[in-house]
């Protein structure tokens, strides 16, 4: 996996592209006018490992919104405009990071030159974002509602910005068919070296939204295409960060947190291991020392499967064999098994100076 | 997506392979000698669209499980077997479809031909399943714990077979660490032309278990390498069957029932979308009939990304409008946004003679 080669955009204290860290992103579904629930949102959601945050802003009081979170948290913040580039000349104006706007939706050249104007003065990145419902009808009709048509489109925004001397530019090209994305993104992969934000829209529920962004987004970054990304749900922002840590970590993009490894059970398994795998995560879900923790059913793969492990336990008769970088070092009654799992993390967090004043896990 | 050409593999009333649909599989977490409750998940994962069950055989007495099971039901059954050659032998006599067992474990040439006598006779595949943990001592000295090690292993077993003229072979490399998975089935699938059986091991969690299985298995089903999959969650089986079919579903790999699409709501949703979703998600989950439906908050994307959709909603000032295939077709207080829902899925239903013996969804 090499990653794609890509100009670096600053979004506030966040940059995108480069060999800088895949971001993520989110956008708040409160409503933007009500600057309260929306501060809380934009604050949750840092909290919860959020690098930037998205607003609708569709009206005059949600630029009030922008000035008031500016004043609580340094997280940046994009505005989500839709043809009015007023909207977006006063975003960038109440001190706004980025924009997500289409230069093509926004009328005269004379709009479009005043936006760029206002965004050149201040540094802000413009986020160009085709999606499969916006592709403009002559393209739709040259190439139907096919990757290449979403590519193009993008290409269209991103000539008009050029043509005005301006290339702090961020590309989306989303779809809600998964391998129509793929399709997308590796189509204009090849003709520009913009950052891209990579997501499927509309993937729908948290179960379903999780799968089809996982793979999706998942399939990008294993093929080095992607400087940020939106897992977008019909669910919690908050959830979106969290599947979206999820693939970073599966893919080794993040290396945060107690990772662990856990069998599926079988007919040969005599531990709970689902309370145990629950009770351990929970236990250390605050803990960001980047450990890899197995625990496993049986001893059949047990210690062999689990090589790749910080430490863990596998269990058998009644017992649980404890192991660290896949060497047994004991054997325990199976009761003890959290214990176990807990004391010995506890002991190697306690080896690091960085991490030593950690809550204790028991 | 090309998909990789292999042989085919018999298993009972499924085919692996070649053109054949993708199958499911998932494995029993009940004891196996449990001979009631083992059965009674086999049936449970059945009708949860699982195609092909695999059991832990681990010591005679789930030996007679086989045998019990197999009055009960015709869903394909795999042996999980450790070392132990006879019980092997004793699975196949017992009506086991497919076994699962390393020939390279098992001892003796003359047990492996034992094997293999026994499977010739009835037809029986045989799945080579290595893992990071069952990786022999030589090849991993050789190689390490990496892809090509797994890839190694696997041949040395496939050697094993074909030199005793058995070629109804499945092959699995799993590792907990989904980039290492994808590069070792890349490695073997230049190599061999067998089947695949594809997944992550130990994956973990439902929620990262999740995450890990749609990433790995998607990317590798993306590049058309894969037969048949497993998503191994540290939860219930049904859960995996359920990942399965949703990751299939993603990648067009499976067509049934209805899809909903829905936008992740923010700024500008006047709609309690969250609610609609889950209420329609929830009356359309026994409807097998294929349909894509369109739920969205509001207009700016709407009916427009929603083009694919063969139906759906998109909300604003207090009503819903209605479109059909991106027609809009009429608008109506947002109340009445679910009852639009199901009766217009309905009157598709209706129309196609093969579903028009559903129960009503309202």
């Amino acid at each position: 996996m090499e990653r794609r080669n890509t100009k670096v955009v600053n979004v506030g204290r966040v940059k995108i592209g480069g060999n800088n860290p895949i971001s993520i992103q989110s956008m708040t579904n409160t409503d933007t006018k009500d600057i309260e629930s929306t501060i809380k949102q934009v604050i949750e959601l840092e909290q919860a490992g959020c690098d930037i945050v998205r607003l609708a802003i569709y009206d005059e009081k949600c630029i009030e919104t922008i000035r008031v979170i500016k004043k609580y948290t340094s997280i940046p913040l994009v505005a989500d405009i839709h043809f009015d580039y007023r909207l977006a000349i006063k975003s960038i104006k109440a001190g706004i990071d980025k924009l997500r706007i289409n230069p093509g939706n926004i009328g005269s050249t004379q709009n479009v030159q005043k936006v760029v104007d206002a965004a050149k003065e201040r540094n802000i990145p413009i986020r160009i974002g085709v999606n499969s419902g916006s592709i403009k009808k002559d393209i739709f009709q040259k190439y139907g509602n096919t990757p290449k048509a979403l590519g193009e489109s993008a290409l269209e925004h991103v000539r008009i910005l050029e043509s005005l001397g301006y290339e702090e530019i961020v590309i989306s090209l989303k779809s809600s068919d998964v391998l129509k994305t793929i399709e997308a993104y590796k189509y204009i992969a090849k003709r520009v070296d913009y950052p891209l934000h990579i997501g499927i829209t509309e993937a729908g529920t948290l179960f379903e939204g999780t799968i089809k962004s996982a793979i999706g987004i998942g399939y990008l970054l294993t093929e080095g295409i992607g400087d940020t990304l939106r897992v977008s749900l019909t669910d919690s922002p908050l959830k979106e960060v969290e599947v979206g840590i999820a693939i970073l970590k599966t893919l080794g993009l993040k290396q945060e947190g107690i990772e662990i490894i856990s069998c599926p059970t079988c007919g040969r398994c005599d531990l709970d291991l689902l309370s145990i795998v629950k009770e351990v995560r929970e236990k250390t879900r605050h803990i960001d020392y980047p450990l890899k923790v197995a625990i496993m059913g049986c001893v059949v793969n047990g210690p062999g499967e689990a090589k790749d492990a910080d430490l863990g336990i596998a269990g058998g008769r009644g017992k649980v064999a404890l192991f660290k970088k896949g060497e047994i070092v004991g054997t325990y009654p199976k009761e003890r098994a959290v214990e176990l799992l807990l004391s010995s993390i506890q002991e190697l967090i306690d080896k690091n100076e960085r991490y030593r004043n950690y809550p204790s896990l028991q």
